[in-house]
């Protein structure tokens, strides 16, 4: 039997630090504050964090999602000064400085970090998010992964060419790097993992759609990796449609600047808004409903209260909102925790965040990446690597790294990806509904009878 | 690009043979058949084979679903003459010869063969299902999983002992090797992976109940190897009940020979029936709706159509039904492949089925396992190796054979279960509900305020 301790901790119950959100931000934060005698508890509705990066790989089956997905208590069960809570929160009383919890039960903070995160945002059409899901939680790239592979599966017993296309077409809203991303992704599965497999449909005649609104893809990228990016997406069989808006979305069917496009799979990943924190504040967000924070990350006319990660808007040396990117939460929650211990313990005050940028890259497919690290550019198949080694080292965990890089390189040797599940809790109720055949109005699907003898 | 093969194959369309079912019966049968010159068409309502052998593992968060499933397609789809349908079957068409799926379509055979399983039985009690899940589908571990993880964050926020205590009990019922397992599993994750993890309460405290109906647990083996597997359960802290009825399951709380038993987790896995394929064919089963098939596997009464593994009553040599194990349903399945391609190609007569005794086995948890093969017995560590080696082996695809093993590599180095998640699509709606606890009426949960400074 393993070592067990359970020795209380000498802990100073004088300051409660409470942290909602164990993501990049949060996490970093709680482990800053490990092992000290300060009293910590870590507040998240789910009970492992999600490497949120590599979720489009369980949206497109080559992971599984505990490969990247760790539980809270496992990563801080070393610090005993940390408790750990699953739960919902709904609210914050300011004048009782606690944290209400969906469950009606309420947790009294003295120092409270909001690391809340973002989800998608759908521009008002918040009824698009049940037909052309994000990919923020293990949930959505479940779904996603059973609505792709359910499409496959329904083209190949159909008999009607124009609904086989319709359910042969992925649109992907958005062209960031999650979008860039999906679409490199699902041109690889259509076209390697999935050619063999089928008799009556050819996966790789699968079209991908990555629409992007603005005059380019990888809009916060230099020209020069845009270009190569959109240029790999292409060599995968990509169809990049910049300058193009998405009017409306209805179950099996994108309209792009005024064209309705059938397509049995959407996806979307075209622009986030931040957690409703600054409601439960009561404070001034800005337009993505961030939380606006002064340099050390406090939010301004409160006590004790910090924000940082996709839920704060801080800014860079140069004046701008900081990008809302993992190694930001990352840096800010570290640096919050160390300066929140030297403020508790040595009353020392609280010092500005300052952002250091390791470097923004993307990832299109097999042996296509790119870098951007400011003052230098990477891309193609030295990006790659780099790209893959970064994300396994960035996993939290041995095993999930191991895990990880041997999928990895049994993908990149077989073309196969081992997580092709139709699950259904994921699809019964959720199945992938007949796409509208708008083009074609008299095509109507069939009733199925199957080729065979007699 | 991997080279991809379309060309037609060269399939002789007078004999059309359907398989419905892939599991290890229909898969084997299958096969046998593969890249023969005989049109195939195997329907199964997943797009997975599902390695039900290791369903415990996942329920009990040491493996991820894709480990122990394989996409069919991927399995067969170097046979050029198989043809893979994603559907659920609702029907046989005896007089047409056809195969009625649940989108209204239909499969017509010349040979139909049924190997459709079953599925568990609660003996009248199907509102049982919901309260007490099973473990024959990824859906069901993982709700099980799901529950189980629950049921201690929950109890580590309680402040009721009583509450506390029920959430951190879990009723086993049926002391059949799959009982053996999960109550030895359920019993390792409390006392080893999660021992450090929660602060406020113990898992090593967690009470675990296999309660079997009958005399002995693990009633098809022999007595020395139940003896055995009693006692090493018991060394885990499992509180064997044996000759002991469980009278009533509700939310929260089970009945056992008159007396309630509060417990967060509940786990069904005392008898099965077989899949309805009876009713589809109008002929006569056995109490366990199982169809009576002859020596060679043929349904009486009924041209071309045969039936295989748990869904079929075939007896043995000494005239005992043979029972409901992977490898009976396998050996089926390989014997009557070949039989038919003999039959279609050669006229041959279809010859009967002989059961080869491999060795039946269960495990307990680390170290600890028992096989029977009839002349020979084991038990203890090698009999644990041996089940190991011999359940990688049967897994489908090198990939899974490497990532379960190392799994099981790191967990017997670390105590650690790599995939530990709560997911929402389970758990949503089916969160684990407050137990009742009957036995102390006066005890409700009251509302939860953390211990903190202030």
């Amino acid at each position: 039997m393993p070592p067990v301790n359970r020795t209380p901790a000498p802990v100073d119950d004088a300051t409660h630090v409470v942290i909602i959100g164990a993501g990049f931000g949060g996490l970093a934060c709680a482990a800053a504050l490990g092992s000290t005698n300060i009293r910590v508890t870590v507040i998240d509705r789910n009970n492992y964090h999600l490497f949120v990066p590599l979720l489009y790989q369980v949206a497109t089956a080559a992971l599984s999602p505990a490969d990247i997905a760790q539980p809270i208590r496992r990563i801080l069960s070393r610090h005993p000064n940390i408790n750990v809570v699953l739960g919902e929160v709904v609210g914050v009383d300011r004048a009782a400085k606690a944290v209400t919890l969906a469950d009606g039960s309420v947790v009294p903070y003295d120092r409270l970090v909001i690391a809340t995160g973002s989800s998608y945002n759908y521009f008002g059409h918040d009824e698009w998010a049940e037909v052309a899901p994000g990919l923020k939680t293990i949930e959505n790239a479940r779904r996603l992964r059973a609505r792709l592979l359910s499409c496959f599966e329904q083209a190949e017993i159909s008999e009607d060419p124009a609904r086989q296309a319709a359910l042969m077409t992925a649109v992907v809203v958005g062209g960031g790097p999650t979008g860039v991303e999906m679409a490199g992704a699902i041109a690889e599965l259509a076209r390697y993992t999935l050619a063999r497999d089928f008799r009556r449909i050819d996966p790789r005649a699968t079209r991908i759609l990555l629409v992007e609104a603005g005059p380019r893809i990888l809009g916060t990228f230099p020209d020069e990796l845009a270009g190569y990016a959109r240029r790999a997406l292409e060599r995968l069989g990509v169809e990049v449609m910049t300058g193009k808006a998405v009017e409306r979305i209805e179950e099996g069917a994108v309209t792009i600047a005024g064209r309705i496009v059938p397509a049995g799979t959407i996806i979307w990943g075209a622009g986030v808004t931040a957690s409703p924190a600054g409601r439960w504040l009561g404070v001034e967000t800005d337009r993505a409903g961030r939380i606006r924070v002064a340099p050390d990350l406090s939010v301004p006319g409160l006590d004790g209260v910090y924000a940082l990660g996709d839920t704060a808007m801080a800014e860079g040396d140069d004046g701008k909102p900081l990008p809302g990117l993992a190694q930001v939460a990352k840096q800010q929650g570290e640096h919050l925790g160390r300066a929140l211990e030297a403020g508790i313990a040595r009353g020392a005050a609280m010092p500005a965040f300052r952002f250091r940028n390791r470097g923004n890259t993307a990832i299109i497919g097999r042996s296509a990446a790119v870098f951007d690290f400011g003052h230098r550019r990477l891309k193609g198949w030295f990006a790659w690597i780099l790209w893959a080694i970064v994300h396994v080292y960035l996993l939290v965990g041995f095993e999930k790294r191991l895990l990880v890089s041997l999928q990895w390189l049994w993908r990149y040797m077989t073309y196969e990806r081992g997580a092709r599940l139709i699950t259904a809790d994921v699809a019964q109720g959720r199945t992938p509904e007949r796409p509208e055949e708008r083009e074609t109005p008299g095509a109507r699907p069939v009733p199925m009878r199957r080729r065979t003898s007699g």
